[in-house]
């Protein structure tokens, strides 16, 4: 398959279809991405305001089969927002697309364009006495239409979903330049197959949304934050059983933190205040978001008090204020930063399924020692009610991750052959995008891969949609 | 497109490679749907016993281009169970795979195989102290792979969503033979396109699920049930967002009935006990599901002052013990029986967004007055926090319903028309089957249809799957 680069001659062939302003070269912030291991190749850069130019766009793209990228925040992790070989992409970027179209309350529904900043959502949502729910790290950058189009996760997604369970419907342009109306606000609607999830997840290699529908909640009256430490991961797992059990629905978040990353944080990040004066093997920080009524200190009171007498808990700290609550939090988020000034060997965004995740960090400390080098430190840590852990390999103390430069592959292979042989995901929250295409090929189900290229081919004849993304570049 | 039909040379063709007792001919009872509008075509019915046997199956049927018609419970309500015109298809019951693979009561997981009967998994879950939360009224006779088929509503979506919302995983068997093993237990996995969403709901067009991993959740610790008179659909409303703002996701169930379908009861089954002494115009049974050391009685009565504080309850019952609850429920689910022993001249299970509910029930009164025949009653009832209504209009007093046999197909455009003007859905719960292929060619939006036709295409190519369902047929 053969691409035309998105040069001058495309961009002429545009003139009088777009607005001017809306075509133009592609500045370089739009060819870069946060961890700096792809460097896009420059094409053009479009910044539509409306759908119908996105249309135009993609029309004209496919007849001269010009492949596309689809832009979002640029926040993405594996590559997903930047094509570094083969003909030069035409970059749709849907930063001026970035309305909140309405706020419907009593539906608990927003309708907003894909370029809104994921916290401008949460934001117009809290104007109107709503949450909405999807969180992560990026959120003042990244932008809902980004979020779907990678299902993104975050650290509400015990309670609340992945980004997959918050939307309702989408509009969404075609390669062929053909608008899909799907931008529906039905709870229920069997009509027909599910485009909406399809979309959802494919990182623009099937189309690009343009708006959705999505889900609001009630703000929970009370946030409750607690640390427990917990003797096992075992523990930890029927821990969140038991916080289940007796509050429902309301454990927002339940989060697995191991000694290791509170020694990164205690040496890299010392201004940050830690709760225990020895840092625990293992603890959890639960976050609870409580109905009116409710009083959540008394409830991580009496979890506390049922899981001590279940042994499941050998101390614990409950916040008594707001400050306290964040103080808590704060311990949890800074961690991704001392790992980042620690520098790790290999970073891992993996899954298994919740029950054996004991068995997981077992065996994937034996197989990292098993290659040879006894000495590298592992922080595990991450979304434990979810299943997804953040497993990162790190030097010895004293010793550099260029040390290990020849160990890197391997490392990964070890805990990807890991995850594969326990049931879980290589790729838990942050896609595929460029950098795991080789693993999706490699771990994926075959009939699996093989419905995806078929699907591809159906909807995307012409291969101009993000190529190389997910599924293997047909470029030479 | 010429299909072979499902005879004896075919049952020939496949002696070999089955043991015996799974391919014979196919029983009266297969050919039947509970509203009798269908009646199936006789070809021949296979009961396999494993993943491995529908594989078999469908790779002979493709081969042959003999038509496959997937049957679970045979519940449906569309007519997708049964193909009644065209070739004699090969009908495949799921009924003998009907395992409970697994249950992971810490992981809140369920594996059941595709013909495990919906009671079945729900006792399953209950037996490890779990809920598996998908509820309706076939639940003793419907297969849970129909359900994920069908993509189930029932009367708990509020809470924890439609069939869709309850799935981890899938195990299917495509139209070519091939096994998808996508039975995954992960509650985070971004590896590719959402195939498991693509399965579900398409009525068995695209596969056959054999397995799959459902979510459980806890069971709540306490029950609160109450019947509140509100003085109209928008207070009902404006009650919900209440509820919801003081109890958050304990709200399990939000129904509205108007006194049409309360006037009905006392008619036909007046041994029915009624909570009120002079039937309301408009009330809502709310069901809540508490956590440990909430009370349901004073839950409901804090939520009835603020009510009528608020102007959005005028009385009310509130259920003080187990029984009382079931008295109150049983007012709800009576209602269908109620309507079927008057008779309606045609009924709809249609979905519109929450805060239109009001405006389309002034308006669909407006419109069916309009018809010229000012006497029809309307009972309109529902699942008011999914926005789904099941409107149902019936004859007036002492005339029956084939007095309206000129006017049915007019009532249901009147009201079709009204829900596709108000952004609403023609079939919420129910599915298209084949009873509503028609309506989805004329109210579906356009690119949706091409879309849809393209995936099927590309995924079932010689189109054996359940011809006539959903798409429409392509035989002469």
């Amino acid at each position: 398959m053969s691409y035309s680069p998105a040069d001058a001659a495309f961009a002429a062939s545009l003139t009088a279809s777009l607005p001017e302003g809306v075509l133009g070269p592609c500045a370089p912030r739009y060819l870069e991405e946060p961890r700096g291991r792809y460097q896009g190749q420059a094409g053009l850069l479009a910044k539509p305001n409306s759908t119908a130019e996105v249309a135009t766009l993609l029309r004209a793209a496919n007849a001269a089969r010009v492949p596309v990228v689809p832009y979002g925040g640029g926040t993405g992790l594996v590559g997903g927002q930047v094509k570094p070989e083969g003909a030069a992409p035409l970059v749709i970027s849907l930063e001026r697309m970035s309305r909140i179209r309405a706020v419907y309350p009593q539906e608990n529904v927003i309708l907003a364009e894909a370029g809104a900043i994921l916290a401008d959502v949460q934001q117009a949502a809290l104007e109107q006495e709503r949450l909405f729910p999807l969180s992560l790290a990026a959120e003042g950058t990244a932008r809902i239409g980004g979020n779907l189009a990678t299902n993104a996760g975050g650290v509400n997604v015990l309670r609340y979903g992945n980004a997959r369970d918050l939307c309702l419907g989408l509009e969404a342009v075609l390669p062929s330049g053909e608008i899909w109306n799907g931008l529906t606000r039905l709870r229920k609607d069997n009509t027909g197959y599910d485009l909406r999830n399809l979309l959802i997840g494919s990182e623009g290699t099937l189309g690009v949304i343009t708006a959705a529908a999505l889900k609001l909640s009630p703000i929970p009256a009370h946030q409750g934050v607690a640390l427990f430490v917990v003797p096992s991961p075992e523990a930890a797992i029927a821990l969140l059983a038991l916080a289940r059990d007796q509050l429902g629905e309301a454990v927002s978040a339940f989060e697995l933190m191991h000694r290791q990353g509170l020694a990164f944080l205690a040496q890299h990040l010392p201004q940050l205040r830690q709760p225990f004066a020895q840092a625990p093997q293992w603890s959890v920080l639960i976050d609870l978001g409580l109905a009116r009524g409710q009083d959540p200190v008394s409830a991580l009171s009496d979890l506390f008090e049922a899981a001590v007498e279940a042994g499941l808990a050998e101390d614990g700290v409950i916040a008594q204020s707001k400050a306290q609550a964040q103080a808590l939090w704060a311990v949890r988020e800074q961690i991704p930063e001392a790992n980042r000034l620690v520098g790790s060997i290999a970073s891992h965004d993996i899954s298994v399924p919740i029950s054996v995740i004991p068995e997981f960090i077992r065996r994937g400390g034996e197989a990292i020692a098993a290659l040879g080098q006894g000495d590298m430190r592992i922080n595990c840590f991450g979304h434990l009610g979810d299943g997804n852990l953040h497993y990162n390999v790190f030097p010895a103390e004293g010793r550099s991750r260029t040390d290990y430069d020849d160990l890197r592959g391997a490392v990964k292979t070890v805990v990807h052959d890991l995850v594969q042989d326990m049931g879980g995901s290589f790729s838990a929250e942050h896609g595929v995008g460029r950098m795991k295409v080789a693993d999706l090929q490699s771990y994926g189900d075959p009939v699996k891969l093989a419905m995806m290229q078929a699907i591809k081919q159906a909807l995307d004849p012409r291969g101009i949609m993000n190529p190389g993304a997910v599924l293997p570049s047909l470029e030479p």
